[in-house]
This record gives C-alpha cells, sequence and structure tokens, in this order.
C-alpha cells in the first residue's frame, strides 16, 4: 500500500494544507470507517460537526470552513469530494497492476493487429482481423471476436465476451461477463406459425470514455448498427436491444431493458429496472424513474415514472388519490343516504 | 464480401426481375440506409412513395406495384418481406464461415464423442460422457458438462454454458454467456430457521429450432426435467425457473422470468419484463404485456397486461378511470354542496 | 446409478419400515411420477388417498398414517419432506463426484496457496495471493483474482468469476456465470456533465453456506466492504448494488435488484423481480412480493408488495377498489341526476 504525506497530496490534488502538511496519510475511508492514518473528506458543511469525533488523520474540506475544529489536519480545496475522488486515485491507481505483457496461454489470432504496452491475461482469445490499440489491458478469459476494434486505453475484466464487428473507443471499461454484439431478437412468423430468424447482421459502435457493467447484453444491429454515445454508463445486468441509440453521458441503471431502435438522447438517467418500449424517442436530459414502463416518446427534460410512465407529479397525485378512494367510497354512500332521505320527505 | 446480378438473386429467391437483370447487388440494407450497390425492399405499398428517393440499385416489392417508379430495377415477388430476409441470408450465410475442425487447445473427454463435420473453438471444453451430432458448431470458450446431447447443426455462441445432462435438439441457437442446466431454487426452512437445499437432480431438455439470447438462465428441473419445445426464442437475460415447461413457437421477450413449475403453452408471446407466477398454466396463444405480473392461469387466446395481470382491455380502463380521479372527486366535493343546500331549506 | 434396500435407506435416514424392508430401491421421484423401483414420499395426510395409484416401490409418510393402503411399503418418519430430501441425497451425493486434483490446464499463480483434496477442472485460472481452503472444487474455466480467500467445501460451478479481494466462508455454492467483486456503479457528474467515476476500492465479504444463483452480480464496496450473511440464498440473475448488506438466511429469489448501500436484515424474503431502493433498512423478517418498489425503509416483520410498495393487506384494497372505480362512477351519475331532480322540484 502507497503512503503519502498530507504535503505531497496537496500537491496532487492542488490543495492547501491547515495543520501539519509531514503527518503521514496511509489510505482512504469516510469519516465514520476512517482510523488513524486515513484521510477523509466532508463534502457539505453541513457535517462539519462530525469532524470532531472522526479518527481520520487529515479530513479533506471546502472554503467555507470556519467550524472545524483546530486540533485536526486538513486539505482544503474548492470540490472536496471531487478531491477526494482524486485522492482516492493516488491510492489505488486503475490499470496501474497491469505490467505490459501477454500470458503464454492466449489464443491470438495471427492477423490481428495488437498494439503497443497491451496487457492480455491467461486463455484470452482474440480473432482474425482484429485491431488492439495501445495500453489496452485484457484480463484473463476475456474473449474478442473477429474484426473487432478495440481503441487506446481501453479494459476488458475477466470474462468479458466482445463478439465479431464490435467498434470500441478510447479509455471504456467492461465489467466481467457483459456480451456485447449478440444477435438482436428478431423473428417473422411464417404462414405455418414458425418463427423464422431475422439475420442480424450489422454491428455495435461503443464510444469513448463509456463504462459497461457485469453481465449486462448489448446486441449487434440488424441491417445498421447499435451505437453507444461517449461516456455513457450501464450499471450491471441491463439489456439494449437491436439499433438502440444512446445519447453522451447517459446513465443506465442496473437491470433496465432498452427494447429495439429505440433513441435516448444525451445525459439521459433510467433508473434500475425500468423498461423502455420499441422505435420511442427519448429526449435529453430526460429522468425516468425505477421500475417506470415507458410506452410512448418522451420530450426533452421531462421526469417521468410509473406504469404506464407519465409525468412524475402526475404518477405522485395518482398514487395519493388511489390512498383517497376509501374515503371516496364512504361519501358516496352517505351521500346516496342522504338524497334518499331528501327524496322520502317529498 | 460476396456479389450477385439482380438475375442471379431472382432465380435464388424464386422472384421476377423488372428492369435490368445484369445490374450487381453488393449488399442489403433499409431503405433509407441503402447505397449504390444495395438492393433494399417495401412490405406495404403505402410506402412506395418513399422508393423514389432511395440510392439503392434494386428494391424488392410485391405484386400489386403499379405505383412504383420506373427508372429503379425491381424483384416482384410474393411476401417482400420474407424474400428480403432470403436475400440477406445470400449475402450473408449463417454458419458459412465455420470451416469444420477442432481447435488445438480444447480439452475434450475421451468419452465423448463427436459427429461429423464438427467445428470446435479455442478452448472450449466438452465433459464425459457427452454426445455432439453432426455440422455442429461449437464456438470457442463454450462449455459442456457431462452426459450432454447436442443434435445435429445447432451452434453454440462463444461462452456459453451448457451443464451436465442437458439434452438440446437439432438448428438450435444460443447466444453468448447464456447458462443451460443451472441448480434450481428450492429451499426448505428446516426448524432453526435454516435453509436446506432441495437437491436439483432432473435435467432440461431443448426442442429443435431453439434460440436463446445472452446471459439467459434455464434450470434444471428438481427430479423430473425442465422442457422447452420446438421453436421457441428467448431473447436476452430471461430466467426460466425449475420445471418449466414452453410450448412450441412461443416467443419470451427481454428479461422475462418464469417461475417454477409453471407451463406455457405453443405460440404464447411474453413481453420484456414480464415476470410469470409459479404452478400456474398459460393456454395456447395467450400475449402477456411487457412488465406485467401473472399471479393466475389464463385460458388460452387472451391478453393480459398490469399488475396483477388482467385482460388487457380492463387494464387500460382501470389506468383511464384511475386519471378521471380528480374529476370524481371534485364531482363528490359539488354534489355535497348541493346536498347541504338542499338540506338546509328544509 | 445407486441402489440401496429400503431397510438400508431406514437406517441411513433414521426412518421405520412398515412393509418389506428386503425390497430395492433405485431411484427417486414425485408420487406421479415414480415408477417400479422409486421411493417417494406424502408430505400432508391430505394426500395419501393418492398414494393407491402410485406405481412407487416405496412411500416416505409421517406418523399419522392411519388410512393409507396396506399393500405398499413405507418409511414413517417425522417429517416426511426433509426425510425425501435426504433420501435424494443418498442417490445423488452432491459434489462427490469430484476426484481431488489439479488439471493440467489450469494457469494457477505460484503464490496462490491451495488446500487439500481440492479440485480444481480444465481452464481454470487462480490469481496472485489467493488462499483455496481443503475440499474446495473450482469446475472448469471458473476465475478465482487476486488476494481471493475460499474457505472450505465451497463449489464454483463452471464459468464463474471471482474478482479481486472477495472473501468467501465454509460450504457456499456458486452457480454458472454468476460475477463477484465487479465495480459497484458510481459516478459524480462534473461541471461539464461528464460522469466521474468514483473507485470502487473495497471488497465483497461472504459468508457460510451462501448459494448465488446463475448469472447473478455482486458489486465490491465502494471504501467499505459489501457483506452477505451465513445461509443467505440468491436465485439467478439477481443484482447486488455496492455495499449492500443481506442478513443471516434470507432468501432473493430471482431477478431482484438491490440498490447500493442498502442494509436487508435476517430471514427477509424478496421475491422475484423485486426491486430496492438504495439507502434503506429492510428490517428483519420482512416479505417483500414479487415486482414490489420498495422507495422506504420497512420495519421488521412487515409484509409489503406493489409499486410504491405499502402494507399488503393495504395493496390488495387498493386493487380491489380500483376494480370497484366503474361503478363508483355510475353511482354518482346516479347521484348527479335525482339531486337535479330534487333542485327542480324546489
Amino acid at each position: 500500500m502507497s503512503k503519502f504525506t498530507l504535503g505531497e497530496i496537496a500537491k496532487k490534488i492542488k490543495g492547501r494544507v491547515k495543520g501539519d502538511s509531514n503527518v503521514i496519510v496511509t489510505g482512504v475511508a469516510g469519516l465514520e470507517e476512517a482510523k488513524n492514518g486515513d484521510i477523509s473528506f466532508v463534502a457539505n458543511r453541513r457535517y462539519y460537526n462530525r469532524i470532531a469525533s472522526t479518527k481520520a488523520t487529515a479530513v479533506i474540506v471546502g472554503e467555507d470552513n470556519g467550524a472545524i475544529p483546530d486540533d485536526k489536519n486538513y486539505l482544503v480545496v474548492e470540490n472536496p469530494y471531487l478531491s477526494f475522488l482524486m485522492t482516492v486515485e493516488l491510492f489505488y491507481p486503475q490499470n496501474s497492476n497491469f505490467v505490459p505483457g501477454i500470458h503464454s496461454t492466449v489464443v491470438i489470432d495471427p492477423t490481428a493487429e495488437i498494439g503497443e504496452r497491451v496487457y492480455i491475461g491467461a486463455l484470452v482469445v482474440v480473432g482474425a482481423g482484429s485491431k488492439i490499440g495501445n495500453d489496452v489491458i485484457l484480463q484473463a478469459r476475456s474473449y474478442v471476436g473477429e474484426r473487432v476494434v478495440i481503441d487506446d486505453n481501453t479494459r476488458l475484466m475477466p470474462g468479458v465476451i466482445i463478439l465479431d464487428d464490435v467498434v470500441i473507443g478510447k479509455r471504456c471499461l467492461f465489467q466481467s461477463g457483459c456480451v456485447l454484439g449478440s444477435d438482436g431478437f428478431g423473428f417473422v412468423c411464417d404462414n405455418n406459425g414458425i418463427q423464422q430468424k431475422i439475420p442480424q447482421v450489422s454491428g455495435l459502435i461503443i464510444g469513448d470514455d463509456v463504462e459497461i457493467g457485469a453481465n449486462c447484453t448489448i446486441d449487434r444491429g440488424t441491417l445498421s448498427p447499435t451505437h453507444i454515445g461517449n461516456g455513457v454508463k450501464c450499471d450491471n445486468l441491463v439489456h439494449l436491444a437491436h439499433n438502440v441509440e444512446i445519447g453522451d453521458n447517459s446513465l443506465v441503471v442496473a437491470q433496465v431493458g432498452i427494447s429495439g431502435s429505440t433513441k435516448i438522447g444525451k445525459s439521459v438517467v433510467l433508473a434500475g429496472q425500468a423498461g423502455i418500449g420499441g422505435h420511442l424517442r427519448i429526449g435529453d436530459r430526460v429522468k425516468v424513474g425505477a421500475q417506470a414502463g415507458v410506452t410512448k416518446s418522451v420530450p426533452e427534460g421531462m421526469e417521468i415514472s410509473g406504469y404506464p410512465a407519465r409525468p412524475h407529479g402526475e404518477a405522485l397525485r395518482s398514487q395519493a388519490l388511489l390512498s383517497r378512494l376509501p374515503n371516496v367510497i364512504q361519501q358516496i354512500k352517505d351521500l346516496l343516504n342522504r338524497v334518499n332521505k331528501l327524496e322520502e320527505k317529498k
């Protein structure tokens, strides 16, 4: 495990020390879990009162830090959370422990092109005509099909499967067990009630800085490719059907499913287990609630939830009204009685 | 990439050329994406007006084609869509680029029987007593356990896992990462609150012409086998529990889950993310809506949706009424006021 | 296949023979599927009338067995179901067909420590610094990363992926394709709308007697580890996010998703496709219905269902009232008419 003085950390993350810059920091932790030697952080001044009881050796705080105890060591920064993330990276540098080299058990087709400083782990397969960029990491047991392109600094964790003709950008990260480029689900029922397969012959194009979670599945396109934009992040067990398009910087939370040919805009958030129907357009910056079932296109900027999904405020009102239903039914009974009496008196 | 004259394609898919039968076709594409050299199609006469602007070299159309422009080349057929699929197959013949042969890195038990013209890719494992039919394709890194039977012309894509005692028919296709024959989820809570495992000792039988999507899981049966009928197609990330039975030609869309011992009829469609409870019977030709939660058996031919699932028309009415609730509550308020006044006047 | 006399089985499962203890039993089956030679069981006296028509050679019954036919052979026990499970184990002893040994194709780092009587199948990878206990079974193509600890008698089925720093207890069973220790889904949106990854640097700790289903994904913790208690059982395709904690003996049914930092109590049951929000506390012995969407913490012992999840009785009442809505709306129309008439008469 690495260790740094607080002064060294300050230099690297561009912060200012308040306290002893020679103190030794040996790890990172949340405020409550921190022990002697750790550096922690407080992102919100509301929580400055928790600093007194932490065991952390140093705490990263923001500029407005008047109320913090004097007997601790601090790193003062503009954005404590982002600076803490940079500090975590210092202690756990991603990808750093992959010494470039190719394991003796790999099966690489002689026509594949492999870039410089590439790490290829045990039992990896790379098919004919594929191109692997520089500084790429293919961890053990990952599979790369034929005519695949993987650009610089992208990393496949153990057991990732990239099928033929998939094109992947720079600095992507693929979690274990995800499958990229499986056949889309396309069948035509013939006159005998038999489902005939529609050949799925196009590819899958993935931008830069994409992260795809464990055991996700992304299908290749039917006649034109499926597209995942730059900076898109998918959680685990997400399903993206053939010819889906996702705009830059959108987030897709665990177990979401997106049906065929739907176009998702930029900076969209799809919460866990939501389902999006086929051939829809979801505008930029739309937020879809957890478990929502989206059956229509959604204009940009909207927040929707429920099944079928509707504007979030409306969905909440429906739920609230539903809980008032017993009351409504009682009111009607009362009204009936009173009208009965009024009629009798006639 | 292959190329054909339009006349050659006409012969192979049994169509009639209208235009130049010597023109060279080099690819397939949708009408809008098509470029010079491509063949495309129009399945519905409503869209014949889009032909004028396509860049396709030739277009497949139906018999009722009076309104199409004269300056294009056509293939006239009975069913343009099915004929187009056949044309796609001409350009992208499935399974054709697997030259029979067994990679040097495979681990095949000496008691396994391997048929003729079989392709076995890198790092494939085949266990003791398994039988692999003729013309089977086991792509790289696929795993076949012990006493497995795989019949002729079936294909496992990279990374498929077939566990012990699974029996598979002819012409099936398994997408990457699917797991066939995992243990069912069966436990009995003993007197100490500890869940004791119910041994899952039976198998899994899969018919002919079945396709199973990426990262699906199908459990073996407890004491008698799980059954998947002929022509069943499963999309990605589908879960089929122990002792499920699915009738011929049913479609199971992505992320559907079917609980233990439920019997699904023939030609059923289960839309995405639907969940089917345990020990139910879903009749032939039933259609279950996306995200529906099926808690009761369903007679044949019904269309159901919602949670808990009910006849689709009824579910739609419930949703419509729910949106009228604010109105209903206002009406009751008005009634109350009017009855109050009536009572005062007495 | 093994065979036993009924007397031998009686001895092993501590039951009493009623009938011929020399009869030969060659298999186990349900009452209806049983054929000559099988032993079956009846767990509930209500079903004793089905014994007359079974083809089973022997039947396991409870002590209160007055009404059973005389011409069959029985094993009389306290708990017929648990005794039947023990009998199934006799015929299909789990893990017994793994002769200890290490396949010649494995890739095991020289710094890994391997216990005694371990089975390691074809193409298994074990990384640096990992410790494999005694009697562990690592089936073909399973992957164990660096610094992983796997305690005695645990079994990985083919294709399981255990990533770096995961710690696993005794007697666990991992079904094929599950991924343990993938990165959690943590990002911070910076000022440019770019999602910056929060490094996921902690581990995953799994207790004793845990079973994890096929293609499940369990994420490592961000700064402190994710925790799975003793005796927890997960069905297939379950997603457990970073820093989730699950108490002892809880059951998680297929396709459930649990969001980050949520703490699940002991002996909880989460039914299929349920989704649990982040940072919640679900009390001991809570039961969550299938497809429920849990948005708030739940006190111990409660049964909840629906979306958003509420007490199960209340959810059922809401559904019932919803089905009465058309009636309610008709009643209001009638009332309006009657009040109109009353007002006219004034």
